[in-house]
């Protein structure tokens, strides 16, 4: 459980800390390699969330999977990008909420991973939470938390 | 300024948040684009700290940019990667910080960056300070903080 008053500093909503579906760039699962990589390398994204024809959520797609697929020992086929499919190298093991998430189960998954996907019961896209909202949160405890309330230490009250 | 206590869980302590230079990879300021690329992609990073032949930091290399720089409107020039050195196209502008930093400062520039580097007084690359060790404070804090203290707000006391 995560404490009320922590909280209320932390986030200000649920709601507010997940970036909609249609500010996130994604790929289509039927694109091919090349248009990812072009996508990753103009946004400057490290890693993009993969959408099927219904935009449900699918998988993850990151530049280096593109990067290894089209590396051999002695060189880079480059053009392979073409001919293969997004969804042939994507991970499909990508860390998801549904949209009535616990806080605490995002605090946990963000330790290891740099957003987390928030898709609907069905399956549908509807946004990420990213590490950097909840750096905003983490700021505004350090600098407030302790204007706004008085803190006592358990064991000393309780003598 | 923030809260003593607030501070005691988000970090153990200013050291041991610092990931040390030794267990983080790095390039070197005159390797070949090449290079950096096979780092990048063997080790899934998106972006890596530059150094100079004495160990100083000097930049950052990421995926995006490398791609960008053999990129043009219709092809990717792959050939080129031989001829260039990361030093030529890395991004000199970088978040850091001094081994004495403060723990505030560096809240706030982890909001828009994944990572900080940490420099010695003479630019000695001494490691860099990651989101995930915040998030693991981020987590102590909202699970532990109104456990081990009691909360009261300020007003309410007041009156």
């Amino acid at each position: 459980m995560i404490g009320e008053k922590v909280k209320k500093l932390l986030i200000e909503s649920e709601t507010t800390l997940v970036k909609p579906a249609e500010q996130v760039a994604v790929v289509g699962i039927k694109n091919r390699l090349n248009h990812a990589l072009l996508l990753l390398t103009t946004d400057k994204y490290a890693v993009v969330p993969v959408l099927d024809d219904q935009s449900k959520m699918r998988g993850l797609i990151s530049m280096p999977t593109i990067m290894q697929t089209i590396m051999d020992i002695q060189d880079v086929h480059f053009e392979k990008l073409g001919d293969i499919e997004v969804g042939e190298v994507m991970d499909r093991d990508f860390p998801y909420v549904l949209e009535d998430f616990e806080l605490e189960d995002v605090l946990h998954m963000l330790v290891d991973n740099a957003f987390i996907t928030v898709v609907d019961r069905e399956g549908y896209f509807k946004g990420i939470i990213t590490r950097s909202e909840i750096l905003k949160g983490t700021n505004r405890i350090a600098h407030e938390f302790e204007k706004k309330y008085i803190v006592k230490e358990k064991e000393i009250v309780a003598q």
